[in-house]
């Protein structure tokens, strides 16, 4: 058969998957699988790229491609924004400004994202509910010096994530997700009991070298972020 | 210039990140492309396909390629063994078998992998240990349908993660993030305390539509999960 990439990819899979190809076997290599499958060696070569990106086979320059040992196992998480997220629920979104401060940075935040002494920021407390009920505690700071235009924004109406996106819709990004018991503020907002065990999602953002935001996003208690792979 | 795939996508990433292309802007046919850059139309195509994976850019098969409005915000997270994690942070890895049980199913966990009644299962509660601290506590439950050979595999030794990463390495997977308190007995394993705001994961394996798997991995207080996109 004269195979294109992806019945190619399909074939090559199946063979690892199904325990033809164990683990740790040395692939046939590009040459001889272009003439079994009757197909171009850049159509075995696009089908063994994607292989790799899935973590099934390791290519190494002189050794060949071989099946891995231990698959990676990579989830990949898509971030949508808040307003998404509810509105794909089927819930209605609502968007609440709770504090807006102009100030210097704090020595824990300066630190974390490499900002000067002295450096401005805008702290930003917002709420977002799902069918009026608390889903999600956004506490952002936002380097001044780097989106100026910020100070000046109106955060009354829309929150600063679309803005953000808007403002700087490209940007690198470090994110970590963990948990932490509510203190008394966090509970009063998320209207749950202090110490209760909530999800947190925290991302720094920065823009070519220079520091965007950072942001502290607590879930309602019993929430879940899922993903297949 | 004549442009490899990789210039070529830099360059069109350039233009979309720095605003020359700003979000819904629709990009030149591939045909133009090819022309601007003297290079093969393979080559620009391959570069739009990465761009698209990045979620840069949106590719419709008769509108074109635009700039997206709203990147999408991947974040990968790749999942390591346990041993490797602890091992990475430079941690001596310690492993020990708590309770291992084979029984009927529970409904909940029925329900969750699909089993039908009377499907019996291999219960283990496995501790890890990072220089003799407690790290995770696994909670896993095996589909002995699915994986009769683990009805008489030592787990004493190994745990039951690397057993099943031998016996199936290529599988599908559902998996879950979230946060929970510390019951009493979860505390005792972990030496925290009843309440404790505990990082979890969840997964759930399948190979070729039969359930494998399922475990519930609580880290100790503190454990954060991150990554860079």
């Amino acid at each position: 058969m004269k195979a294109d990439f992806r019945a190619l990819k399909q074939e090559l899979r199946q063979r690892i998957v199904q325990g033809i190809w164990p683990p740790g076997t040395l692939l046939p290599n590009e040459v001889d699988l272009a003439a079994e499958f009757s197909c171009a060696r850049a159509t075995v070569n696009r089908a063994m790229r994607e292989l790799a990106e899935e973590g099934l086979v390791e290519r190494k320059r002189k050794a060949g491609t071989r099946v891995r040992q231990a698959p990676l196992r990579q989830a990949r998480f898509s971030i949508p924004l808040v307003r998404q997220e509810i509105e794909a629920q089927g819930a209605a979104y609502r968007y609440a400004l709770v504090r807006r401060e102009e100030q210097d940075a704090p020595d824990w935040l300066r630190a974390r994202l490499g900002l000067g002494l002295g450096a401005r920021v805008l702290h930003l407390i917002c709420m977002h509910y799902a069918d009026g009920n608390p889903y999600q505690l956004e506490d952002r700071w936002i380097n001044l010096e780097a989106l100026p235009d910020a100070a000046g924004a109106d955060f009354a109406a829309t929150g600063p994530n679309e803005w953000l996106v808007e403002a700087v819709p490209f940007s690198d990004a470090e994110i970590s997700f963990s948990a932490l018991a509510a203190d008394p503020e966090t509970a009063r907002y998320l209207s749950c009991t202090a110490g209760d065990a909530l999800f947190m999602a925290e991302r720094s953002t920065w823009w070519e070298d220079q520091a965007i935001t950072y942001v502290r996003l607590k879930f309602q208690r019993g929430y879940r972020m899922t993903t297949r792979y």
